[in-house]
């Protein structure tokens, strides 16, 4: 029997509620694909900052770097300020670990309501594929004049080729079992250097999917586009900051911003890559047992097709669908009144026998 | 009697429709001011890029330094890049004429179909400030190894105190007459170096309006609330990029980014200020007589308000909404069957009757 190695950190807040939870959906359904888990707990955190000063240990990333898979909760804790819980721990991980696409699927489900008017479950279902080691999140820049008048500030946003070309590639490989549709995210009439260069990079790699269809939308008229034709995507692929604002904005379209999940994607499978949803730690409902865990193990589904286990990855998806759509033990936050345990238990319940 | 006198650019394709039956309302408002308007008129565009090799003459900017006002329709032309009529035109006026204002209206309007469910005329209204000379709009950046597989480009962004500053006080002085309630877009925990001196400024700048609140989100989120809860924000100031963003999401979540206004402000009056419609040139229904003129004549109204006419500037807003409301003489875009002559007389015969 295949055992998976995996690290978890549930991190701060609800993260602490609905990892747990997830990681018992992930157990009853590993009978499906009759494998199973080694879970390594780490208590990497902003809680943890708090006390020690850092979020993870010094050898943290050595510590994971064996792991099959990163199981992540959230980190955000109020008073430690949000660029100390990313670059203390989702970058160092994103960028060590070679994790350069991060992935979240937008698809408008039965049972969640959507803000837009006039759109049916299933009419909505795309991927937004982000550029996640590179780009405009750089550290490198700083301040001239400091406490002057005259004060100023740079930042440098940084493309490689092959920074640029792995992704897309990645994006159009998706597309393959889908519409083998790919659209990119640009601003190459106002962004002058990095922009052009991505549209130069997405029209070379384009040309080896013969058959493909493209299109390009500068990244204004493009969340429009998110809001008024959401239905036109199949597979988006963006610059790393592109990209975090599609992939919030897509999931508000369809509803789903508090269940989307997320992964941090090292496709090659050198290094572990990293499952974690959308939404935050939420300290204002933290330990109250009413998080809607939905999100966490929609994660989990991810982490199983990326480890390989498709079947039970996609009955994991299935079973959160039909609860969804039954409306069936629903948390607060979609307007039920049932509690994070016991979401968790329709869904386990909604797996298919074999799991039971 | 006071006379404006104002460049005015029609540009390419609708913008050759519109400008000129833009001008019909104004001509026909000012008398309800009682001021009158000196129209130079200026060629500027792609086709005349195709034609000579550049979008304006060498001295373009000197021809226009002395206006009251420019008065913009939409430059783009198939086969003329972006970046051309960008870099060859809007960007030099931008820039040379210190308009670092971009001020764009979200209104859901009676009569206009917002994507949205549920949402009332009226429930939402707010303004986008974005910063329109600096930022990440640079031209700062370039290539090393081209051709080579090590390949990457580099674009600088930057942030002066001054250029921070001035468009968040000019944002704080439009909420003094609203809710006194400003929303900054910023992006503090992954772009490490210029939007925290972004956030640094805008507290600072804050404490100048004492009883004013304000709130800041970071720009992934941000793009999510305009979606979930538009009637959230009066002021949202934003960087040259972000503001972008926002000020194309906002009109296409009230349903308005066919019809909506802007402006290229320069506050103190230096310099002419340039007033343009958000849509474009529209090559697709060019010619046609067919275009929607409200953009335009709205741009005209937010035009005079700058000038200092703010009752002409009313009245025509009015006759817009009046119109609309009572879905009288609609173009295509807005389900009616009217051309742009037709829809632009009716807003000419609601205007009050001094104008008429
Ligand atoms: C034409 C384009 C580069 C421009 C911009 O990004 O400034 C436009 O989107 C705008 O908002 O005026
Ligand atoms: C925490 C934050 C900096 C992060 C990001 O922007 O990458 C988050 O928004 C995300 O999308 O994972």
């Amino acid at each position: 029997m295949t055992t998976y190695s995996i690290a978890v950190i549930p991190g701060d807040g609800i993260g602490n509620e609905v990892v747990p939870e997830a990681q018992r959906v992930l157990e009853a359904a590993s009978r499906i694909g009759g494998f199973s888990f080694d879970w390594t707990h780490y208590d990497w955190s902003c809680e943890r900052f708090a006390k020690t000063g850092a979020m993870m240990p010094a050898d943290g990333l050595d510590q994971i770097r064996g792991k099959d898979s990163i199981f992540l909760g959230a980190v955000g804790f109020p008073g430690v300020p949000d660029h100390v819980s990313l670059w203390g721990l989702l970058i160092p991980i994103r960028r060590s670990f070679q994790q350069y696409v991060n992935l979240r699927p937008v698809k408008l489900l039965a049972g969640v309501e959507s803000p837009l008017k006039g759109r049916e479950a299933g009419s909505i279902d795309f991927y937004v594929v982000r550029e996640n080691n590179e780009g405009e999140y750089s550290s490198i820049g700083g301040r001239l004049y400091e406490g002057l008048e005259d004060e100023l500030v740079m930042q440098q946003s940084i493309f490689t080729r092959r920074g640029c070309d792995r992704v897309m590639r990645y994006a159009f490989e998706l597309a393959k079992g889908r519409k083998q549709h790919v659209t990119s995210a640009t601003k190459s009439n106002g962004i002058s250097h990095t922009m052009p260069y991505w549209d130069e990079r997405f029209a070379a790699i384009s040309t080896e999917y013969p058959g493909f269809t493209t299109d390009q939308y500068h990244i204004d008229i493009l969340t429009a586009h998110f809001v008024r034709n959401p239905d036109w995507f199949d597979v988006v692929v963006a610059s790393n900051l592109f990209g975090d604002i599609l992939s919030d904005l897509g999931p508000a379209v369809v509803g789903s911003i508090g269940i989307a999940p997320g992964g941090n994607i090292n496709p090659e499978k050198d290094y572990p890559s990293m499952f974690e949803p959308v939404h935050g730690s939420a300290p204002d409902i933290a330990g109250k047992g009413v998080a809607n865990p939905i999100g966490q193990i929609w994660s989990g589904a991810m982490m199983l097709r990326h480890l390989g286990e498709e079947a039970t990855a996609s009955a994991i998806e299935q079973a959160i669908e039909d609860v969804l759509a039954r409306r069936d033990s629903l948390t607060r936050d979609l307007g039920g009144t049932a509690g994070t345990r016991e979401l968790t238990d329709a869904i386990i319940g909604a797996l298919p026998s074999s799991a039971a």
